[in-house]
């Protein structure tokens, strides 16, 4: 075999061990908020038929599926007599890909698993997932996604559970300042119907979406290339500028939709999430609505969310979701309404890094390692060494027979909180010498003792 | 978007609520123990570029590699004028796969990570991995492993550690019958070389795997077809029948292998794991050397360790691994040794299921689900369900205004042990009914009394 330099595909990344620490700390964080409202695990298959992902995501997403080739003779399908043509060819030498997201994963398998589940099935999951991005700073072709979603109900106590949810994680997790926003499609809707231009919510919500970052004249010129009526974009514009609080935003948007019927219908809804929100105790005023608020996805039909944090060098989108009524209807179960919502992993980790919010101690496992000077003591190491480890205590010896200032350093590098030394007088007196590196004291103790004192 | 009715990829699996607690069970059992011994997690991408994994599991593994089609146009590099040959046009449409195992991912991240490593370097890493195998009952095309490495270090005290953990692990699952077979690819070659086969020792170990599905005798004509003389068979069979206690074995194998200096380092090295075991305080009985164990992987230069569990319908293999000595040169790396092993957690699963070893008790999350009757019920239950939270007592809400028995239902298939009940006499007394569902008991409490009562 030849020697080779490797690397990794662009747009992935290892995770060494200080970084694993980080993400797992969040993770577990967001793991035990899902599990105290009765959100239960799901995993599936990082490979998925193609035909359950495509036609999902739009054309722009099926572009972005990572395909697997065909195992064995890959090409045994294909005519090679005739002219080859590279869309014709696909869907022969391939038939699964990788999974983008979890929702569609989640779907499917509601869809196959709908004799046997408890309903409302409430479920979480957190795994990776691959788009054949662009990749550039911040997007990655691999990501975590941590997705929280309650199928077999419409009722609203689930948006205001997933509002809780968003915030108790994001408050465990010490991030300062963020907003959860909240709006409804039925709102957008009753915006089109109201401006003339009923049919083209999709068209509406997409390009509403971009209002942050392509600002309000670029998103009134993409609605007219779209094929807005030029009379209906002044109409626009008290929507775009309606601003305030909670309640006055909900009676400004009231009037200007009273002929909505399914304007209203959203109205409603929000009206009653903030009510729920209030039954459940929640006082912090960190829930506005935002009516600019639309969500990229085309599956989403009630209330939307999107939580923005702030202090950071750029605000960021670090959570959304929303209610769907018919998700699961294009794998043939129709009429299951369901409401989720996702963290972006990926973003948090960067905010609190550059925030300094992660804990600053037991980043790494090991609570002690045991120093030795030769063979006898390295003996009598590996016995202390068994009695930590049966009384729970993480614990390590460096297992070459090296120079005192090499042990300490692995110590060092590993961030070890304590050191034991063992020379020949800890042998004669069985105490042994329990140094703090971090303070530098050192204490003469009995392995009683120290298992004592290491495990406070 | 037609109706489809989905399907997952075969020899892909989801893992429901259930399977998912348990196997979180066996993984942070596992996990728990690393830790303990002071390995840290990594996680390298499920995408490997092909040319870190070609060539690594030999010509088999090689056909068994996922590989994913080049995003884009991805016949843009194949030359469609000419004949079109599969083998020829793979490299020019695929770059990328899916990793087969974790050691060689370990491996290259080692590699690309030389610099800042401390080194010995202890990770584990618990991640799915891919092998286009045809599916049958137990093999998957996805499945997890869950190794633990060190390396940087030739010291045996690291081989002791894995048989402590090894044993520490599978006794934590409760499983009841396991040996760890320990022997050393020293050995394996001294014996080669006793029986005028040096050279062919890649051929004997790939053979001698097969001992326990084959038998002596497919092991031997494998062997002959391999270009063994016929000459040094006879030879063989005292190895393969040695048996006995650990000490009688190396006694005897020392004898037979008199004459060879590769052999005798192989018996140096047992002998000190069992000594460093003994030193260790490790009294169990049941680290077995075995000389027929082999391990198939190629790249094991001195101990070799095998986890067999029997009481169960078929006894089977649910942990393996050894020592290599240049894992990392072919990326370059030359003379980094290391030692590790892998848990086949798919096995221990079916193991502990046909066992009933699994903890019975809170298999699901929710501790208590509050059961409402009417409007105003269900309003004073979302501040009860606040409470509860705020006291991280996992609850949830049946979110539908439904009958007492739907709730109920739901309650008892999703395994909840209490109910709140909240009726119009509870909102006048301030004073909730808690429900035991197991033992049907029944208490009228306080708010107060509730959480105290549920937190012990």
């Amino acid at each position: 075999m030849s020697k080779q330099k490797p690397s990794i595909p662009k747009g992935t990344r290892d995770f060494g061990p200080e970084q694993m620490i980080k993400r797992n700390y969040i993770f577990s964080t967001i793991k035990k908020t899902f599990e105290k409202f009765g959100f239960l695990p799901l995993e599936t298959p990082a490979m998925e038929n193609l035909e359950v992902l495509t036609g999902k995501y739009g054309d722009e997403g099926d572009k972005l599926l990572f395909k697997i080739l065909n195992s064995g003779d890959y090409l045994k399908d294909v005519d090679l007599s005739k002219k080859i043509d590279a869309k014709e060819m696909l869907p022969k030498i391939t038939e699964k890909g990788l999974r983008y997201d979890l929702t569609v994963p989640f779907a499917r398998y509601v869809v196959m698993n709908q004799g046997t589940l408890t309903f409302p099935f409430k479920r979480y999951q957190i795994q990776p997932v691959w788009r054949a991005d662009r990749p550039q700073k911040g997007r990655y072709r691999e990501f975590y996604q941590c997705d929280a979603d309650v199928v077999g109900t419409d009722s609203l106590i689930c948006e205001a559970e997933n509002i809780l949810m968003m915030d108790e994680v994001l408050a465990n997790l010490g991030i300062p300042d963020f907003t959860i926003k909240i709006n409804n499609r039925k709102i957008l809707s009753g915006i089109t119907e109201v401006i003339g231009a009923k049919g083209k919510e999709t068209a509406f919500c997409v390009a509403i979406d971009k209002l942050d970052k392509i600002g309000v004249e670029n998103v009134i010129n993409e609605l007219v290339e779209n094929g807005f009526y030029q009379a209906s974009i002044p109409k626009i514009e008290p929507f775009l500028n309606l601003k305030g609080n909670n309640k006055s935003v909900l009676k400004e948007i009231s009037s200007l939709l009273s002929d909505s019927e399914t304007g209203q219908r959203g109205i409603a809804e929000l009206e009653k999430i903030i009510q729920l929100l209030q039954n459940f105790g929640y006082a912090k005023e960190n829930v506005k609505i935002d009516l600019t608020l639309a969500r990229g996805l085309t599956y989403y039909t009630g209330a939307i969310f999107e939580v923005i944090a702030y202090g950071t060098s750029i605000s960021s989108s670090i959570s959304g979701g929303g209610r769907y009524d018919d998700l699961t209807g294009v794998f043939g179960l129709e009429g299951v309404s369901g409401v989720g919502f996702s963290f972006g992993i990926e973003r948090i980790y960067d905010i609190m890094e550059e925030l300094n919010l992660f804990p600053s101690e037991n980043l790494f496992s090991t609570k002690v390692m045991i120093v030795h000077f030769d063979e006898q003591s390295c003996n009598l190491a590996l016995s202390v060494l068994k009695k930590l480890r049966d009384n729970n205590i993480s614990s390590e010896i460096y297992p070459d027979p090296v120079k005192l200032k090499k042990q300490m350093s692995y110590a060092n590098k590993k961030e070890i909180p304590y050191v034991i030394m063992i020379g020949s007088q800890e042998i004669e007196t069985q105490t042994y010498a329990l140094k703090n590196m971090i303070t530098g004291e050192q204490q003469n103790l009995t392995i009683a003792q120290i298992i004592k004192h290491l495990s406070e």
